[in-house]
């Protein structure tokens, strides 16, 4: 199902870049959680556009409304649907991608998948802007997450080729993951976020655009949670975290590097405390055999350099079957990956919540 | 749902590693689709077990029936069951893991999971050997994906730190990629596979084990396949891949690396010759907006090394919650990577198929 | 999933009685259908409350408005979600539901389900008005099916022990079908309309209500629709109409009498003209083995007594766990079969829409 | 999905009347439940042909053969698969079923839905055989059930014209109900089952067959289970029932009769002892809202005349279009409602067992 998400939680989204809303509803949430406008309204700001110099000029104000399934402030169990009107669209700035597509975007595919009819102003569905809505499930899943002593962690790991210090953010605190939030590119090395912020910026001004790793960490998350084969805690994430526009990759634990590694190095031992089994080291990302270990979860992604740049570049016409030269217009991020933070962060906490409340630890 | 895979045809499967037998089944095919049992036997083969010097002693034959859902050769529409019957068990090399956990493995995580009721023989359900009904249903998608020209081909592109050449496997003609399908282990530089061969015969005589990245390209998938957001062609062939066992990393395209490129560098130009639009270069793998562009789609994922080692390490004794020494027994690949191409292979093919079926593209 | 329905096309639901609104997001839509406003305000209308003296005195506009999903009256193919906000609420009526049950109604088990937190008020997430979206995606659905020339009727087969005469509905014409829709009560004999009417008018006076039998038919549906055991027509129809408020019972073509006829007599005779198979009588109303046959669908439902009634009743206060006699207040109809005829004709609808999706009959 | 049903517990069913074998997959059971081989050859064998008089002359074993997912007689919480090999087919028997379709039966709208390709023998995949996995299903979920006190009643309420006693079945004890299902024709009234064998066996004589109305009770069924909406008991319950071949109607509580009653009598008054609510009476069945309201869950299906009669008939030759006689050969039950009886029962046990893993009363 391509607009529904969750195996108990069922997120379902809308909305185009330039329809009168988008938004969400969430079936299945447990009664009685709290519902908490301040996360939400914190979180969609950290993704909102207009952020910093970096992010795109376009203000969205993002202040969803919430239609049902809340009443004082607690969910009432039944669909929990928001809306966030759309404002601020200059739908003019699209007009040649009716017939034309943006390299690296999905105007061509769009266009062949829905023979046609899509709503091409603005990316349409495809939009970056849909994410708003996984950001605010997300919100609400943080807010029950916080209650069982669960928070999740994430950093720019890198920005093109500037790599921030190496450093484990499972050790981070809840206290310390929080201050990390507040930061616009959230490294550990402060350094390292001021060469990024330069690079972005200089590249904006070479009207190119860079790309980055994202790193995030769901810690506390107890262990039993997942399945094997296909509703793997990695299936499961995975098929989240690939929903995310320009997502080219995925790893979990040491990743693409465990298979650098001798069998006896990658190799988690285990060993206990009399009370709690952990293993000392976290190469497989507190994940094992798709079930959660009780280890912190660990994974990056790869996001791509954003794919609408003001530079002339090769493409076609699609509906006359011609060559033609391009330059995008409107007004774009030069680095997404800093504003998917926020994103990656929320379907951490939305697949670590949905699989909790499989498990009947909120109750209902 | 943990063991039913897809979204127009479901892949069931079950079994365990000492259960009477594994199997599946797949439902929803489309009617009058031809059952090869050449292909079926072939690709099973590949998978199985004893096929070199590189994997397990274990001896399955692997032959599965038929039990349902095919007749005159022919797919029924109504669900295809097989079954393969399990031998060659030795039950007792596993007794102890009903207590200790192998590091690496989800013993521990299963039992916790299931509350200590799972089956802990030989992995149980967690077994490499219910990769087999994905082997199998691989095959079946194969044999009608060939009808429309469309191919799968896959390599091992490293093992440890040795790497096959830089190559665009998807330059591959299906005859070629059918050669490589025959290799033991399918590089495209012999003496690349030579070396490989090796350093996982040293590993295993260091009672040690080796990971590997594996490479694989669907050709001549047709555009237009897939969904923005939750059901992207991504999303949906990465819950199918992390359901292989050992798997820590999955990447589309250029993957890790498209972050390090710019914008300008990144984004695949699109031209046409006047019929069909196709990129220059193909960064994304194939897809745009979770919708395949008609380009060859390109991954590539990693697989850890085998967590089965005969050397001592140190775990838990999770019953009794205290600390020990393992030495695990039974017979087990030096690199499991080397048998995992057939089964990454296979999700490649299913997932198409998959998505091929929902528009309809084979009838029924 | 309680507030999604649908194989294909997936109808999610949400919003309470006196919540901000109501609403629904329809995914999987093809591209490019056209989306009437016209049949979407006649089909609300003819739900909505305030039509006639039969209904409740609650004065809803229900005019909904579309947030995503369309464009230049078009579907897109992606997600068409809309809101109709609630108006003209009185909820302090319902105080006393917040412990006390009404009986025949889901206050108590509502409670329970939900550990209290429901919102109780108009009946919440329970309110009858949760078919208004069901009535909109019905008359989505209606549009493309006229386009194939299949359409629905639906009549008042009963209220109470009043019967409209012995009819084959599958008889009429799409003119005919269209004028019986213009009814308040639709019955074919008029002066069965004027009883019926009589009756419940009678009934309110005496604060009482009566129930009734609604018979509905999809007329023109093609053959091949369907699916042997869990997927049959009957199945998917079937959940969607126990889906409606206060319906109790469910039969397709003969029904229940059919268990008094023999075999012979029950068997619906095969005959062809040379070009179709067509069957001498409609028995099975449509249907065989879950598939549809080419003869009309044709099924009624039974609808049960408006439960909310102002004479006092015996029941609970569940909160104290002690013995209370309830008035119950609000405004209601006294007969929700009248209403409830748009509800089960927008449900017919939206199944076999669903299934002709299912079969790619509308592309996309 | 056609051969899956279930929303927490998963079952997948596959076979044809004639192929090598019928079975079925049940997923997501609670690891440790016990398996209860006596219950499960119990309930089998009170389905399978050849038991009396009134039944087929097929004898089929009917023993099936577990293949995954139970050890020492617990499951294991991953799928439980199992098979039952089909013998004594008579394939010859059902040759002109290829071309010619028996009025009453899915061989026309089976050939539709498979292009052709459906395997035709012995009614093939469309087979009452495929009830089987139904009653395996069910009798895992019984052994539970009885565990929590919760068992179910069902009785043959009528067979053409001859009707049981008037009686509340629901007032059974769990040996009274356990009593019921050793008879062959399960009445209250033992002259009512006589006089409906002497009418199923006269019928039978005259080459006729005869239909009945089934009548099931789920006995001490927690309040709280179902949902609003889409995931009614009713809904989910109905899709499962209208998948067993034959059935026609179905209704919960007074069903349709509860049309003809006045609100304040339809309307069942709550009371309370203190402890627990109840109603006084139980007209809804035990279902309030789509939720159970702790009564008992009431409810009938019709069951149509057996559709393969022995006298000649017309019909169709769809394959050359042109009209024809048939006389159907095979064996053949003279009143299938006689056999339905242990599937209907098996249904409304797999549902409340589905329900309550939903609430984790099995933990798992």
């Amino acid at each position: 199902m391509s607009s529904t998400w969750g195996n108990k939680i069922k997120l379902t989204v809308y909305g185009e870049s330039h329809s009168r809303a988008i938004g969400g509803v969430i079936d299945n949430l447990p009664p009685g959680l709290d519902v908490d406008p301040d996360e939400i309204t914190f979180e969609l700001k950290r993704r909102a556009t207009g952020s910093s110099a970096l992010a795109t000029a376009r203000k969205e104000s993002d202040i969803p409304e919430i239609l049902s399934g809340v009443v004082d402030g607690k969910t009432t169990g039944t669909p929990l649907a928001f809306v966030i009107y759309n404002s601020d669209q200059h739908s003019q700035d699209y007009d040649n991608l009716k017939t034309t597509a943006r390299p690296g975007h999905a105007d061509y595919t769009g266009f062949v998948r829905y023979n046609g009819f899509n709503d091409y102003r603005g990316g349409g569905h495809f939009s970056g802007r849909l994410t708003a809505p996984i950001v605010f499930a997300g919100a609400i899943a943080k807010t029950a997450l916080k209650k069982k002593g669960i928070y999740t962690v994430s950093r720019i790991k890198s920005i093109a080729d500037i790599e921030d210090t190496e450093f484990d953010i499972s050790s981070l605190s809840e206290t310390e993951a929080n201050e990390l939030k507040k930061k616009i590119i959230p490294t550990i090395d402060e350094s390292a976020a001021q060469k990024m912020e330069s690079r972005v910026l200089k590249l904006k001004s070479e009207l190119d655009s860079a790309g980055g790793i994202i790193e995030c960490a769901i810690i506390n998350m107890p262990e039993g949670c997942g399945n094997p084969i296909f509703d793997a805690f990695e299936s499961r994430l995975s098929s989240l975290i690939f929903s995310v526009p320009a997502v080219k990759g995925l790893e979990f634990g040491k990743g693409f590097d465990i298979t650098k590694m001798r069998g006896s190095e990658a190799n988690d031992p285990f060993y206990t405390d009399g009370e709690r089994v952990m293993t000392k080291t976290n190469n497989n990302g507190g994940i094992l055999g798709g079930i959660t270990s009780g280890m912190p979860i660990v994974f990056r992604c790869a996001v791509k350099p954003t794919a609408s740049i003001s530079r002339e570049q090769d493409t076609v016409n699609f509906r006359e079957m011609k060559n033609e030269k391009l330059v995008v217009k409107g007004r774009h991020d030069a680095c997404i990956a800093v504003r998917a933070v926020s994103v990656i962060d929320a379907a951490a906490a939305l697949c670590a919540f949905d699989f909790l409340c499989e498990s009947n630890v909120f109750g209902g």
